[in-house]
């Protein structure tokens, strides 16, 4: 993924624009920027489909915004770029597109994932009908701030006549080269968030994330649910560092569990205290986001936001919690549903946004994405 | 500025976290985040003081504040830092504060720049008060977005109680390592923007940069001038390339002049084509923005914004215009006011913002910015 440069390293590293034409591929069997290690941008866009969108209509916006994207992943302008000079530097750009159940409806005869559509409802929601839903997903993620820009315009141009802006969600995290590649990245708590996850290019990941049912024109694709969950960190900084610490059940330095030392040392759910009290309480986030079958599990790859604050407030903050999931009724609902019962980090969070759509596999050179339900 | 590593480098360049340790630094003679090379993020938020605010009462806030800066921007969590590890990596993080004219009447006996306060009316302004004018100026800028985002909670939370968040504008360029340093950024035109302009370190840049009056206690600061200048782009790109390369007087591709070949080449102003019209135009950018008096000069260091886009847009987008400069009526506003004349560009902007700030000087260890107004 990385194009190794001709030229010998410089005395001082990070000279070169190495990493900036480094290109994700956009081909392949499944889509990229999913099993992609995440880029610090990314922005969530829905769409919503014009009335007289028919299924013809679906497949012809699906090949251009898939040839717009083959092309800018790449590092060439798209066709008819009007800026192409913003188009040069991909820095591991990636699009990834999902449908909703709208598209799913245009193809009665092809049957779609039966979670398709709004999640069942939570106590803790506090939805905002603004930050929810949509037709067509994009997913756009790049190292650059810039780039990203500049990608996602060209998409919206072309889809637009197809098409409206629903919402739009940007969200971020630590700029590429500041940590490691592989280091788990922090939310606006200072959380380490991200430890336990499925790892790309695994057969657990793999089993956990694509839709397995060669039966299905999602064969290939994922699930994907998408929570804009505000963090009132006001409240949140109020918190002692040890009362965090039990909301989540780990450490705030390391992110080890409180049973251990190391950031991914296995948490012990049964250790007690000298007062024979678990150490990772019964209210901690790890212990009711962890249930007993481990097919229950989702592979999550969030980003953080943070928006002009209003009012007399100094923040505006929070995560935008995206997991990919073979089956999103398995796997990511008894999760939500045994945090909405308990779970201590709720007292700071509220969900105000929730969309899922089904991610359609990848294609090869010459398809489009969608066509396994768009096409014939 | 960049902490070298004692390790020796890596095989392949960036997987070591060398930036995001590179420190600027605080203190000095002038204020850093104005000659610092332009980092990858910068937001701006203008601070409206609460009413009971006096002089001393300014002086505490500028002293926290100070500390805080201080600190984060070496790399150090604030006093009483609620997420310290998010305060770890700088990432050349800088903190530069304004003072609006509000703050330079707690002090009447010191007089105060004469151009301090709102410029005058531009033809072409269609200006919201949201966002203009304001108290005091934060600029905080990272090559790191969560550092950046960290940085800015904290010095807000400390200054809640004296005052309220008037307005907020984030702002990007490429990210760091996306090209060389130095590398003249692109706005979301496509076009090269910032090449003709004083260059730090030089006798020049520091004429027209830093207040010279020695018995002013603005000396050793700087003028401010904010510009929210949103840009149309559907409207730019129905525009062919040789339209927009006329508009401003250099090619899109180079940025070179209509006149040379490459960035740097001087314009010449006096070429005309074979029918006898002026080869840079009459009309176009960058023959309105340069005066004839050398003295009436700006440094520029602006920043891109892309905002969701709102009905059926697909871009929210324009430039954080950011000038420097020692004297805003001397240098900015004729400027401005030839633009405001004649400049083909003005039919693609619309300048949506306005704010003028003056930057104090910098200030030694156990000091704060803002004394030579607020002390004694
Ligand atoms: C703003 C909201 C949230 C915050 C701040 C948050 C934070 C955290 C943190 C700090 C951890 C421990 C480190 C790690 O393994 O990543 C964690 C783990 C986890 N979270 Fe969340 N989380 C949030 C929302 C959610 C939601 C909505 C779900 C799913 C419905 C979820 C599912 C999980 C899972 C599955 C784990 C791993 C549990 C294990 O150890 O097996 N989280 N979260
Ligand atoms: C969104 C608004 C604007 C855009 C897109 C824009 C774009 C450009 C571009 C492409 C150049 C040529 C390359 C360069 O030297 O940087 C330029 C030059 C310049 N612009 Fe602007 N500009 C904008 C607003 C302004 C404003 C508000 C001012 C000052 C009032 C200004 C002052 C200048 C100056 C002084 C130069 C250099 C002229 C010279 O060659 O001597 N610009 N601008």
């Amino acid at each position: 993924m990385r194009r190794a440069s001709a030229v010998p390293a410089p005395a001082v590293p990070r000279e070169e624009p190495a990493e900036a034409s480094a290109v994700v591929d956009f081909y392949g069997e499944h889509q990229a920027g999913i099993a992609t290690e995440p880029q610090a941008h990314c922005t969530f866009v829905a769409l919503d489909l014009r009335e007289d969108v028919d299924r013809a209509g679906m497949a012809r916006l699906m090949r251009i915004l898939t040839d717009d994207a083959a092309r800018l992943t790449a590092g060439s302008a798209a066709l008819a770029d009007s800026e192409p000079e913003l188009a040069v530097l991909p820095a591991r750009l990636t699009v990834t597109f999902g449908f909703g159940p709208r598209v799913a409806a245009l193809v009665p005869e092809k049957p779609s994932p039966e979670w398709l559509g709004p999640l069942p409802a939570f106590s803790v929601d506090r939805l905002d009908p603004h930050y929810g839903d949509g037709d067509v997903l994009l997913q756009v993620a790049s190292d650059d701030p810039l780039t990203l820009a500049h990608a996602l315009r060209m998409l919206l141009k072309d889809a637009r006549s197809f098409a409206t802006v629903r919402w739009h969600q940007p969200g971020f995290r630590r700029a590429r080269g500041s940590e490691k590649p592989g280091t788990t990245m922090r939310n606006l708590f200072g959380q380490i968030d991200g430890t336990v996850n499925p790892v790309p290019g695994t057969r657990d990941f793999d089993d956990l994330v694509w839709i397995a049912d060669r039966s299905s024109w999602a064969h290939g694709g994922t699930g994907f649910v998408l929570r804009r969950i505000g963090m009132d960190l006001d409240k949140w900084d109020r918190l002692d560092r040890e009362g965090r610490e039990q909301s989540v059940g780990r450490t705030l330095d390391s992110g080890a569990p409180l049973t251990g030392s190391r950031e991914h040392d296995e948490p012990d759910f049964a250790a007690k205290n000298a007062v024979g009290f678990p150490v990772i309480a019964e209210f901690a986030h790890i212990r009711r986001a962890r249930l007993a079958d481990p097919s229950q599990r989702i592979f999550r790859r969030g980003y953080n936001y943070d928006e002009p604050p209003f009012g007399t407030g100094v923040s505006h903050s929070g995560l935008l919690f995206a997991s990919f999931q073979a089956d999103v009724t398995h796997q990511f609902v008894p999760i939500q549903r045994s945090l909405d019962e308990l779970d201590l980090l709720n007292e700071w969070l509220v969900p105000v946004g929730s969309a899922v759509f089904v991610i359609p596999p990848g294609c090869a050179p010459g398809g489009y994405i969608g066509e396994t339900l768009l096409g014939a």
